[in-house]
């Protein structure tokens, strides 16, 4: 049965989050909200200044080219009242942006270039932004990947030097420490080197972008299966061979850098190599334990919008990417119409909550818990001193639960007990009865 | 200019945020971080725990009457892929609805309801509930209200008896006691005994939302006020002069409760008043200074869906209300099939934020705001030692900002010392230049 507005009529509503989105249980908020407050503690540290943007954006700024692939994943907002009416009742045949006016941001970085141009006047100069929130993707529901997430970027905007990258990866890298994680492997590259290697060797800059999402399964598929993918794209042999041959010659030598520059000769702008082996040097200065920053001419980083250097993290213990970012000079422009340099790092948020969770992770430090049992009935009086014995734990710094005393007794303390409750008080409506 | 999906195409995107939507800057975002911390951690030591849902729920359950007025303003999200397809190639005429399949909540009750409801058996009994986040509604866009904008409730479930309002009051009173505020007036109501005054006046039951609706601008038109609006409604006069009189009547006694019981008799379920005396008894029973709580029969709250205790708390510096809340044990029900006791209480999370930023508020214990000036073309040994000089400062708890020193230095510093920076450090190409 439907009421006159299209809407599913029924005696219950439907309990389940909509499709691909999820509630957040006690245990798993507990570590989501530590984990947000050491983030927060830690960058605050590095001088990162928290800001917020709304979680809806304008459909021309999410449509504008700068989320790649994440563009056809956006849940787009109606437009409401009458413009909604007059395009719904206008002639012809409809697309579906003439009925959206706006839609969930897809990440944080488009709405903190946006954020940026409207204020800069308003923000310092360089601006070290934080911004943690939601965002929103209508992917394929699967195990493990939800449509909204969280995201925790910092981004240093108007700073064109690689100061930008290694106070990046300082900042990110001592977060995670400081978030129970050890044994880091930053892996570095620069856009500019991909363009010269494909330029190189010949491939047509209409098809970088193509050679770049094959080269970046080179860690799964090997040499062998990004030459063979790249062929069977129907990508010149000779320029293939020639691509190849790079990649093999940094391999057989010490000096990557070296090598890079005396191959590509002017194809490669100056001060490139230099300014990745300054950030690498810079980084390892920190004298951080179990910390290594390499050189990885394979790493691609997936969206188009990076100009510059790009990195990703990983822990040695736990396989796959902890946290990645990059530079992107040109978006701000976007929006002003004059470049700002612009670098961002992006925490894995998910991904650390999905490990802490498989860890069996404690939060250090937890407040001691105890129960109060108040019995049935109890009167004003006895009420009253409940409360003030309460508010004088609470004082103490205890985190106290005021609670109706059940039947079972027993087993409602069994219960508080699983809970971390370690300390019962109970309340009798007569004095003696205890 | 258009391209085929029908969006404006220009040199530059859009910096505005979205029409009544805001960006948070610096200095109201490190309040509002501040603001949050401590409404956790004192929530937390009343042994409430902090839960997430999804800002996206079903088109069903935000239109399912639970909202009010509230679901005139919903954001509503377009279907997708298929279902958007056949949706749009449909004959007949379209509804708005049609077309969408869920949308951005209004607030935080609905979404609880369904996660208690989703969750029960796997949540304690009673669970007690803290939840921080955004909202939307689409409400005409005026100056310090926006579309977007937090709440922060606390809820009790799975409590029938009043012991869930005493806490709920306490811990949100202490809790703005921690933010700094001083000097509450808690007014508190029952719909019950709404309900029952409407009955012995003699109003129809249909009716009785307009009466509240219009009872509820007692303290701005007073008593003669709302007795000429209900007359000017159509209320039969009969009905508006007994209505009347039980006002008066209570305002002439010094006993309001035991006055209702003997005037309204049995048309007042048992047990009413007294739970509400018990609850302002064991409230007072905390000794909280520049605290008052008070019975106030003209108290309404908006929402429909108020089944019992309703209560608000004002602050004798501010005017408006700053928090309010109530009992609502039929709405889990919705979902369930099962009725539910619960409890609400909702911090006015923005008024708060308002209050503070007019106040000129400055959080309390701020870090020591280093800033390290580097000079342009540092060699990578300067750079280390200026890296391992702000990782020591980090260490001892300062906050440290590394920048490259600009060509107007003093200048600079000034910009910074109004940021806040203290201490100055500065690192040169060649070490005597200093």
């Amino acid at each position: 049965m439907r009421d006159r507005k299209g809407i599913k009529m029924g005696n219950k509503l439907n309990k389940k989050p909509v499709n691909g989105m999820k509630d957040v249980l006690p245990r798993e908020m507990a570590i989501r909200s530590w984990c947000m407050k050491i983030i927060r503690e830690n960058y605050k540290s590095y001088g990162f200044t928290e800001i917020e943007t709304p979680c809806v954006e304008s459909i021309e700024n999410l449509c504008s080219k700068q989320g790649g692939e994440n563009e056809k994943l956006i849940f787009k907002i109606m437009k409401r009242g009458e413009k909604l009416t007059s395009a719904m009742e206008a002639e012809g045949t409809k697309q579906e942006n003439d009925f959206a006016d706006s839609g969930l941001r897809y990440d944080l970085t488009l709405p903190l270039s946006r954020y940026y141009a409207n204020h800069a006047n308003e923000l310092p100069a360089p601006f070290k932004a934080l911004q943690i929130g939601s965002v929103f993707r209508a992917e394929r529901p699967q195990k493990g990947r939800f449509r909204q997430f969280t995201q925790c970027d910092i981004d240093i905007l108007g700073e064109p030097s690689n100061l930008a990258e290694i106070e990046l990866i300082l900042a990110t890298t001592s977060t995670l420490r400081k978030l129970g994680f050890a044994n880091f492997k930053v892996r570095i590259n620069e856009r500019r080197i991909l363009r010269a290697m494909a330029a190189y060797s010949g491939f047509e800059e209409e098809r970088f972008d193509s050679v770049y999402i094959i080269l970046d399964k080179m860690d799964k598929i090997g040499r062998e299966g990004v030459c063979e993918e790249l062929l069977a794209n129907e990508f010149a042999k000779e320029a293939v061979d020639r691509y190849m041959a790079l990649f093999e010659g940094m391999q057989n030598t010490e000096d990557p850098f070296g090598y890079l520059k005396q191959t590509l000769g002017e194809t490669l702008e100056e001060g490139v190599c230099e300014s990745l082996a300054q950030i690498r040097e810079a980084v390892l200065a920190a004298g951080q334990e179990g910390f290594e920053i390499v050189f990885d001419p394979t790493l691609v980083r997936g969206m188009g919008y990076y100009t510059g250097t790009i990195f990703e993290v990983e822990m040695a213990d736990f396989g796959s990417s902890v946290a990645g970012g990059g530079r992107y000079d040109k978006m701000v422009g976007r929006f002003t119409g004059n470049d700002t340099p612009a670098c961002g790092f992006s925490i894995g948020f998910e991904r650390i909550i999905t490990i802490l969770l498989e860890q069996d992770f404690r939060i250090p430090g937890e407040q001691q818990k105890v129960a109060f049992l108040l019995e049935k009935g109890l009167p004003t009086d006895k009420l009253a001193e409940a409360i003030a014995g309460a508010q004088e734990k609470r004082n103490e710094g205890c985190q106290v639960l005021m609670v109706r005393m059940n039947k079972n007794k027993k087993f409602q303390k069994q219960q508080l007990e699983a809970e971390g409750y370690e300390e019962f008080v109970e309340f009798y409506r007569e004095a003696l009865k205890q």
